[in-house]
């Protein structure tokens, strides 16, 4: 019965889409995972949309034959979003990379969902602005949207949540939606933009996104210092946030991660030690002042060697360094596989978390780099175990403990990789069931035929 | 029927909360509006609330009844909120003041809902951090919520929206939900949090809320210069906002209005021109910078006697009367009826809109101040009209001339106070037909029986 439907649903598909829609094993292979470690779930075709309006077809055509729909963009998911658990069809968006406008007076544009941030500031290069939300891999600006993600700038620009002013979005039935203007703040109505920002392709699959963009600083500068301790890296982060600095990135690498990124990016004259990188932005006295505050706190905790410059190759290759994290990590342990974890607590729980990680970590034998947009409260390690279920279980029991240990000090599973399959029991740890009553009966009233990413992020009823 | 089933429902009120319920004349009717100017609607009584577990009570009473319940908080809505315009139970939370807790590290706090903005900034005053939203007049931090508020402060620190981490909300059936963690940011599930902020009541009731605080900047300064032209005056701002300043405050007076202010205030030294006010805040070297920057744009645009001042008691006293302004238009034309209006446009097009609601003020006859949030662009005109229903219907033809321009800008009707009664019609104007679907059908299955506020915000499906 379900074969026959979605046989069903893949012939009006073709019909309409022509070669558009691919059956092709290597293309369903492509779409069956994003770049985390869960068993892959292929879907069983791919239609490649090229505007609003063709996602808004695909979906009546699959809504009609009540095919499950899944949104994929770049690919780049950590939580097992993309995978097709109930089978069905993927929309791919990564075609509609048109920059639809930019309001430079504004300080705004509109792009399609397919953009990536690379593609959006490249493009954007001439005019003295930029997008600032920058996780890690080609993520696409209609990904970063749906799994709410963030990134280094967010401590000084915030997240995506706070750098969307609208969205095109296409509803379960096909219809089209626009919500938000082109504005800073406005009280007209329910917040639509935000209940669709992290809502994992569950509500809706966003086709557009209005942004808001930022200036480029007049000043930058990049300094790092490094830490004999653990303790003493994580007092300085806590530090410069409770003084108010306005940091423009601060991000922690543990001596593990360090020792990978030592010899992942061949960086010279640094140490296996806690290390701590910042980026300050702004006028230049504001930025001088911003400086010498920070390095006052350094070494107040002890931290070695700070170095800072404003020139920009050398800031580029430190920040390629700390972006190519993850890739150090998996060089690491080469034929591992890396399992990131995500947990966020507030800024004065820093320290205990971080230091309780740590020994979580010796406890279970895993070699688990630590790094992190640490001046959000929120970080990563990623766990290094061989391939295979017996590994997947030992990082899995590590992940439990970490969630657990943020739950209690008021924080969150997830900073910004979102639930997808791998975070749905968290979901019951972390709200209350009033609160996942109202998410279902969300889910309910805009997609009563469960056919939008069916499976994922919300828990059954019945948990 | 209807009389009935409210009889039943305060009789079990009564039975419940005792001396809590009130159905006394004086105080039906001062809950029957908020600071608006519409026709009054006293509810049939007032249950008093002291706790999320009272309301909850309270909202399972009612809704065992199907009877209207209204949320109360400072009384300071200026759309019509408040109005019990099916009846109903009004339910009080003024009384609901406790700080329950301050999180100096995480600068952050939870407060129950009726705690107002000026309380909750004395409660601080000795941990060195402040509460930044600052709507006009005595708000209570739920009904900032509710209505999605914003003010002064908001160029840098954001409205309400960027400064709630969560909230405990009673739902229509008196169920108690908690949204949110104490953190800055989460990818764990649907965004409940910014779904309730702005949603007046009409999705569930509001008793507790976790904010963000702000440290008090190391130093503060404040500036006023005066020009010639509202051309001149509004430039200068977009020029402010384009150059990226992270100013504190950045409010428009127009001659109009500062005619008022000059007489109200009794502000010495100053004309009745288009003038600014600037508030400037961080460490003293980033403060000086920011002043001198502005301070150019201002010579650039031909702008006069720009005056800056560090001392408190001169930056008090001028931003004591930019918060009078709505008093002083008041007094401006003493007996008459004072109705503001909200529109939000893009930055780049303030100009225009601002000119454009001169021409238009011009041609109506009506005296209507000009003064605004403009760092955001949002503005604010006092239409002052004699009361009664031909003023009225005056001020709400030239109101929709003023949304219209600002819709056509890519803007909004309301930047910061809300729909309510007033501003249902506009939300046909700027929000497409499926993005009103997905409202009412949001509200069908939040509110199921129609009792939370009903006959606000969302227009009939039929229009």
């Amino acid at each position: 019965m379900i074969v026959k439907t979605i046989e069903a649903a893949i012939a009006d598909l073709k019909k309409h889409f022509g070669e558009n829609v691919s059956e092709g094993a290597s293309v369903r292979e492509l779409h069956a995972h994003g770049e985390g470690y869960h068993e892959q779930h292929p879907p069983q075709a791919v239609v490649f949309a090229e505007s609003t309006e063709d996602v808004s077809v695909a979906m009546k055509i699959c809504n009609a034959h009540r095919v499950p729909v899944i949104a994929f963009g770049g690919g780049t998911s950590l939580e097992g979003q993309l995978n097709a658990v109930k089978g069905g069809i993927s929309i791919d968006l990564s075609r509609m990379t048109a920059v639809l406008e930019v309001n430079v007076g504004d300080m705004d544009c509109r792009v399609q969902a397919g953009v990536t941030r690379q593609e959006l500031n490249v493009y954007l290069r001439d005019v003295g602005l930029f997008f600032s939300v920058d996780p890690g891999g080609e993520a696409t600006i209609g990904g970063m949207c749906a799994t709410r993600a963030s990134g280094t700038g967010a401590v000084r620009y915030g997240t995506i949540r706070e750098n969307v002013l609208g969205l095109t979005v296409v509803l379960a039935d096909g219809r089209i939606m626009r919500t938000g203007r082109r504005v800073r703040k406005s009280a007209m109505g329910y917040d639509l933009t935000h209940l669709m920002i992290g809502s994992e392709g569950t509500l809706g699959i966003i086709t557009e996104v209005q942004l808001r963009l930022h200036g480029i600083p007049e000043t930058m500068a990049a300094a790092v210092c490094q830490f004999e301790t653990l303790k003493d890296c994580v007092e300085t982060v806590v530090q410069v946030m409770q003084m108010g600095v306005p940091i423009g990135r601060m991000e922690l690498l543990d001596d593990v991660q360090m020792d990978a990124c030592i010899a992942y990016s061949k960086l010279e004259g640094y140490h296996p030690l806690p290390t701590m990188f910042f980026e300050f932005a702004g006028g230049p006295a504001s930025v001088q002042e911003q400086i010498e505050t920070v390095e006052a706190i350094v070494q107040d905790n002890r931290g070695t060697a700070f170095q800072w410059s404003t020139r920009s190759d050398e800031r580029a290759s430190l920040w390629k360094a700390r972006h190519a994290a993850y890739w150090a990590c998996l060089a690491y342990r080469p034929g591992y596989t890396g399992i990131s974890t995500d947990a966020i607590v507030p800024i004065s729980a820093l320290t205990d978390m971080i230091l309780g990680a740590k020994e979580d970590i010796e406890a279970s034998g895993i070699t688990a780099p630590i790094v992190g947009h640490v001046g959000d409260g929120n970080f990563h390690t990623v766990m290094l175990v061989p391939p295979g279920p017996e590994g997947i279980e030992k990082a899995r029991a590590l992940d439990e403990k970490l969630v657990g240990r943020a739950l209690s000090l008021g924080g969150s599973a997830s900073g910004e990789h979102g639930v997808g399959l791998a975070k749905i029991p968290f979901m019951v740890d972390e709200h209350d069931s009033v609160a996942l009553d109202v998410m279902r009966a969300i889910k309910s009233a805009l997609d009563p035929n469960i056919i939008l990413n069916p499976g994922k992020m919300l828990p059954p009823a019945t948990i």
